[in-house]
């Protein structure tokens, strides 16, 4: 299969230009196009290229540099290329449940074109989608078909003004009327309006809005999904009772609008709640099926996983931005647009540190069901398994003594399940010391959290990434001449990222003398030294094309040079004077005129 | 002193307005007021104010939220304020030569409001003004008042497109003709344009240019500055042979107009050379009254203080950014604006990796002078002094074992003191190991810094302010009301700084146990809830007003969800349907209809 893409196949993984680049690509230690065929499979190549292509290919998505793009025309560039994206339709409703790999294909495409873009094409076909699909019945299918024809334009609503996405706190209600068999969605104050959602700002029609159920005579159910129409299709003009606007400007993703809406006793119908996880009978008694106990691990996981990937994203592009000096500064080279599209990711859907939280609360709870049950550590994605060890391993220490033992991923992966048991322990033994000084589990957990557990979990999660990464190069199915490249690739990922809690490893005694700091820091410098002649072939698999990245510096061709001066060139009136010269050259200031007003 | 500042004099520092943070203010250990008056002195706090309430009154700097300014609007808005500066005329030329503190203090005020205006103010009447005061000579006076009345517009033009600051690569050449006793400024090519230059994009009329000097018959004399018209003042049209323009937009400070220049054989008086670190006679003989040694030290100092300052400033935003969730995130906000106006710091006027070579080489060059001559480790502002102990120093362990005994700063400051000797030591030999090995002197010192310089560079500097600040919080005038929080202050940035070293305290021995990480981390979070009380009141002394910080959820009243939701109110159209309505409403996509021609 290698030798169709290598050789004849040039359209789907064709020959990069001619350039400076050449000497450097012709140093690596393996064929760019074959990792990339490995990595991603034929069929994937090729539904991405489609993508790709049609976006060159349509003067829609023309890129135009130096633009200085309004707030608005912005957005409505960006609501028509949504809309072009349905009418190519890349992705049928039945091809995402045949392939749902590509439906993370296609929306990382669309990101990398313009993550604007992505995310409003996500949030109503997926999110809103999703949530009706999912937490709604058969009674809530005909939504599904107006969706995906863009009949209606969705949004999801949870975060208010004032407490975020804290889901305790959420203040909207949905009391239930039996008399006309309505809810009566209603905001209190201000300070309860839904704010933040994305798509609500100017082009959603509905909305799933969260909201706690109220039914006569009884509690409070607490939060539920209900689907709420908040503007007219015909003329997206609010509807009755509906206060919705846009929040403005944000550090990124501005062609995406996010907004705020109040409810003003805004009635609607006993069905439009999203009911499966609970319901109302026609004379308002609550009904639940279950409660949701499942998919705890996948939610420990998810909760850690976001964090590293967001933290890491934005420490790499940073570093990128820097190391292009003050180039990586020029708006036009794109760095910028990385790192403000990406920067929400640390607090949306969860802020980082309190999702950590989530996870170490996971792993602690498993370590009391053990002391006090003498339970098993056993899940099912199998991630927490290795701690039923966690006394043997504890007693492990760090017996690599030269670096060449050390540039195998098998040696971090140890480090780190030591590393694990360590911080468990250590987090376990603090959080029951501050009880037993007379702390509540709220005031206890919070004095653990940034001490203990929020290493804890990173270190679970990084465990897991590098186990991950570890099985993968390690597999017999990885082709002979790509083990060197991924095996140092996992080693050095592996090992960078242990670096980093290298005063744990000493502290907890896993690490002691001199040398063992030594190795890992000579492991990680040799392994960058291995893999610097494959560096410019490793970018070649994952870059996207030039069309997509827009990037003077950053092209294929690598004349950083000529393409920053060429494009400085094209931007609009760059050598001409500014339209207000004879505020300089006629409008003389009186030096010290004003100095009697102050 | 105190107690007229407290109690009369409001004007100077008013009661902050009522709201929900009078509960914290009401914890503080001190009066903000004592500390303000302490930290800057009375003279100094009229000064600021002064400034600040000319550009709270002045509709010129009205605040405009949710404005959409496009680049060229923003460039001439900074001009205007720019302008309008001069006729305030804060700080007269003699008032700079009087009190040179007022200096930092104007431009720290302004950069508050602005940065973009801050810097164009910055860089045409000191950067420009103090090139030419410092490196010319008595012909070269006439200029100055030309630059304080704004005759003329200035601009520093040292870094070229394809090799930045690095100031042994600059290609630009000034050849002299004794013929006609000029110089001629050329641009060999496009890479070797002057780039980046901050006022030269728009506005400047002249430019301080550094251009390899070349005298007839001889070889070249490296870089000198020279004083080159590059626009008629008259109408801001480029001279001839000069093709300037602006390199547009950036990720900040984009009231600041960067620019670009290549020169044509423009020729220039000899008298244009700066002249006073070398001359060229009327006839071509060149002449240099001596060689630049000094200001080694300070020169040290800076490299490694720029990037320290310039990482803590940008991981202290982001940290609040993502403290403030998604409302950090809101442009409004202004945390962006923050943080975009600071990033340009960690990579201009010489990137900050680089600019730590500068730091770890000096003080690998004491190293071996005092190896190979016996010197003694001397400096005019003593910060190496404490290196001649450097064999005393290297055996002493951390020997603290309680938080207690931690809690002030001179534990961090033995703890560094180590730390910067064991690095030393460390480098020394690591960069002769690599000599020995085979390396050439620029090999060895590259294989060196990244694992050895740079953590020395950092380690050095941070011992630098973390000495000061001990010595400043324990000298004797310091108010007996005011010790106590300032001495926590002073042991919470060491102690938190050193935190980041604790691998290495361990791996080289200064460290041993479980104890010695635990005492550091706990001493860290014990000093953090002492501080816990004083945190608003500290953020009160240094805090500008709310007009000159201008962020709904900064406001000194503490009414953070109600300025929120007005200042999103006040939004253009935040109500409105968006223009381009029809485009969901009425042309609606068919789906697929695209799909034909992918």
């Amino acid at each position: 299969m290698a030798s169709t893409v290598e050789g004849g196949d040039t359209a789907l993984l064709p020959e990069f230009p001619r350039g400076p680049l050449d000497a450097y690509r012709a140093r690596a230690s393996f064929s760019w196009k074959e990792l990339a065929l490995f990595t991603e499979g034929e069929g994937m190549l090729r539904f991405k290229k489609t993508i790709f292509s049609a976006l060159e290919n349509d003067p829609l998505f023309a890129r135009s540099p130096g633009a200085d793009l309004s707030l608005e025309k912005y957005r409505e560039l960006n609501f028509l290329r949504c809309k072009r994206i349905f009418e190519y339709d890349f992705l049928s409703v039945e091809d995402m449940f045949k392939s749902p790999l590509k439906v993370p294909a296609l929306i990382q495409c669309l990101g990398m074109y313009d993550s604007s873009l992505a995310a409003k094409y996500l949030l109503h076909s997926l999110v809103f989608g999703s949530a009706v699909y999912s937490s709604g019945s058969e009674r809530h299918l005909t939504y599904i078909q107006k969706i995906f024809r863009m009949e209606i334009f969705g949004c999801f609503a949870l975060t208010e003004l004032s407490h975020g996405s804290n889901t305790k706190a959420i203040r909207t209600t949905a009391h239930y009327d039996p008399a006309t068999e309505e809810f009566i969605i209603h905001s209190p104050d201000f300070e309860a309006a839904k704010f933040w959602v994305g798509n609500m700002g100017k082009t959603a029609t509905h909305a799933v809005v969260f909201a706690k159920l109220c039914v006569p005579g009884d509690q409070c159910h607490g939060l539920h999904p209900f689907i709420v129409q908040i503007r007219d299709p015909k003329t997206l003009l609010p509807m009755p009772g509906v206060m919705v606007g846009d929040i403005g400007k944000k550090l990124g993703q501005n062609g995406l609008d996010n907004g705020f809406a109040m409810f003003h006793k805004v009635r609607v119908p006993r069905q439009s709640l999203l009911n499966r996880m609970g319901d109302v009978t026609p004379e308002g008694t609550y009904v639940s099926p279950f409660k949701a106990e499942l998919g705890r691990e996948i939610h420990a996981l998810a909760s850690a996983s976001k964090p590293l990937a967001s933290w890491t994203t934005q420490q790499g592009i940073q570093e990128c931005r820097e190391a292009c000096g003050g180039h990586g500064y020029l708006a036009m080279n794109r760095l910028g647009v990385l790192r403000d599209d990406n920067d929400p990711n640390c607090t949306y859907e969860g802020d980082n540190n309190i999702l950590l939280q989530q996870t170490s609360n996971y792993l602690l709870g498993l370590l009391a069901h053990q002391v006090h049950d003498g339970a098993c550590f056993r899940s099912p994605l199998k991630s927490v398994d290795f701690l039923d060890a966690y006394p043997g391993i504890l007693d492990q220490k760090f017996e690599v003594s030269s670096v060449a033992d050390c540039l195998d991923s098998a040696v971090a992966l140890a480090a780190y399940k030591w590393l694990v048991c360590y911080l468990l322990r250590e987090t376990y033994q603090k959080l029951n010391q501050e009880k037993r000084s007379g702390s509540s589990d709220f005031e206890a957990r919070n004095k653990c959290q940034v001490s203990h557990g929020r290493p804890l979990a990173l270190a679970f999660v990084e465990l897991t990434v590098v186990q991950r990464f570890h099985e993968h190069v390690h597999q017999p199915s990885v082709p002979p001449s790509l083990r060197a490249v991924l095996g140092r690739l996992s080693a050095l990922y592996a090992l960078w990222s242990l670096s980093r809690h290298a005063a744990l490893l000493y502290r907890g005694g896993y690490f002691s003398g001199e040398q063992a700091g030594e190795v890992l820091e000579s492991a990680v410098l040799a392994l960058c030294s291995q893999l610097k002649d494959d560096a410019v072939a490793l970018v070649d698999v994952i870059a996207p094309p030039d069309f997509v990245l827009d990037s003077p510096i950053g092209r294929a061709d690598g004349e950083l040079y000529k393409n920053l001066w060429g494009a400085v060139l094209q931007e609009s009136k760059v050598l001409e004077r500014a339209s207000w010269w004879p505020e300089f050259s006629v409008n003389k200031p009186v030096i010290g005129s004003l100095k009697s007003k102050l």
